[in-house]
């Protein structure tokens, strides 16, 4: 494992991005976000991700050159085409004009069509805060996950991003309606430990935290068990319908790689709300902070309050690279 | 047990409401409300509330003589004030002006301060599915739940709903944050039985599904473990920041019942998608029914399914009442 700073490893895949026939322009975008998530600590969607960007754009799953491009307008409403481009590029411009309608008309949203991974969601739920907006967005993922009652994944594990934005740092929830990613499966069982709560099922049937057996059965387990399946298979119909874009059923027909994906952008304005949101906001994390501790020693944290620690630390010591990772990236 | 007809349930409530101080027009519309939640075999926020909605009529706390009211207007996105009116109507109106406003601009927002409980979230879900909308909507409310890692409770189990229209039924998600309502531990422990999953922690600090055990604690689990405390602390600060209401922690200063809370609601023109949204949905159910099954014997469901097959069997037979709930409605 090494550190690698932030302006290194930017400049090491936007050269690799461009290696790959991606323009200047969104090497550098594309860089910049997955360094930034890599600085908050969600390496599987940032650095660790970055051999599986290079592959999709061999494959030509993704087409760089394709812009995003504006299908209709209803006002605050608009639907949009990804038309293939790079995945990352097509959500930050989806939000950007997200954000734009919301300071017009107070909310706004774009459902966004034919678009390919935008590794972290939160990434676009803290460029709403930034810009002083809530942020709220999914997107809709392959199969990779049964429905409530059955064995076999027909549904997607889609992430759900709420993000309020916070002078201390913004507050998000970025998270997928799977207990437990495949990546947080295999690396548990590469380290030979066990999961923290129950993850799946294992081949007789029962609740589990071994990720083998899990990953035998491929019958990982969805948030709230029933509920999470719900939520699941809602948003995903919603994106699809709003988007006029693929639905995750649709998804899995395309292959085993995920590409072509529906998501939801939404930004509200916060500036119009009058009061202070800040006081209010501090008010809440002085007294969850104050809550009687499970373990004394373990400080009660706000939702994204880890990665505004991580980041400290990776921006003074390198963002911590694995060498398997390192040696994927030296050959690509 | 007795089975009563919707008519004469609706009836019965709209008379206790009136002997109460409410009007005819608020009378009629909460009754009705209460019976189609009973309907849908939604009964603790229908049939089964409706001593507590009175005992909260006494004292003072719901004022069923005041209207909701606009505070202010961004286009899209409107502030309202409940005024501490009956929380049914203040929903059901606030999601009337959403769906308007989102006929108007292709999505629109309203978020209400002040206001009581809703009963059944999903009733304003359905309330825009029916007019041909998404419907998202939530609610906060007074501290019922600890965050994740602490023991006490100081965050809400505040419901998120999620509806899309559909010819067959309207497809919803209608869950708490938290994995079990108080009511259905309550539930439990009456009928001397565990939960079907862990519910909470006992008094050694181990998951349980001991309904005794954690009500002893009180440390009700989210859903998704950390996920749900965190969409539960993130929904309340968007809640009370852009209704500028009351937070979580300011609800529970007001003493042990709830009332003047911040509720959140967006409503989403599917009209304006282009494709044929209902074939979409239609393909994604028949998919998710071929799953290979868990229990050979049972059906896959889509979100909310059972409530439209418990409608039909109640509309035929009349409306479950348990024995103590018809003394106490008599009695009042």
């Amino acid at each position: 494992m090494r550190r690698i700073s932030a302006e290194d490893l930017t400049q090491l895949m936007r050269e690799k991005l461009k290696k790959y026939g991606v323009d200047e322009e969104i090497s550098s975008s594309c860089a910049k976000l997955m360094v930034e998530n890599s600085l908050d600590g969600i390496y599987s969607h940032g650095i660790n991700r970055f051999p599986k960007l290079i592959s999709f754009l061999s494959k030509k799953y993704i087409k760089p050159q394709n812009k995003p491009s504006c299908i209709c307008s209803f006002g605050a409403f608009e639907q949009w085409d990804g038309n293939l481009g790079m995945g990352t590029t097509n959500a930050k411009t989806c939000m950007d004009r997200t954000i734009e309608i919301a300071r017009k008309y107070g909310i706004g949203c774009v459902a966004l069509r034919n678009t390919n991974h935008w590794m972290r969601g939160g990434a676009y739920g803290l460029q709403a805060a930034e810009a002083g907006c809530i942020g709220i967005c999914w997107t809709n993922t392959k199969p990779n996950m049964p429905a409530w009652g059955a064995k076999d994944c027909r549904i997607g594990n889609n992430p759900l991003i709420m993000c309020i934005p916070h002078k201390g740092g913004h507050i998000m929830v970025d998270a997928a309606m799977a207990q437990f990613s495949y990546g947080a499966i295999e690396e548990a069982k590469y380290a030979c430990r066990l999961l923290p709560v129950h993850g799946g099922y294992d081949s007789d049937g029962n609740l589990s935290s071994d990720p083998v057996e899990i990953e035998k059965t491929g019958r990982v387990l969805p948030i709230g068990y029933w509920k999470g399946s719900g939520y699941s298979i809602v948003m995903d119909m919603i994106a699809a319908c709003l988007a006029n874009g693929n639905s995750t059923q649709e998804l899995g027909k395309l292959g085993e790689d995920e590409f072509s994906m529906s998501q939801i952008f939404i930004a509200i304005d916060l500036k119009k709300s009058g009061g202070d949101p800040d006081e209010k906001i501090n008010s809440i994390i002085e007294d969850l902070k104050g809550s009687i501790r499970v373990n004394e020693g373990q400080e009660i944290l706000y939702p994204n309050e880890k990665a505004t620690h991580t980041r400290i630390d990776n921006l003074q010591n390198g963002i911590p690279v694995e060498d398997k990772v390192w040696s994927q990236i030296q050959l690509l």
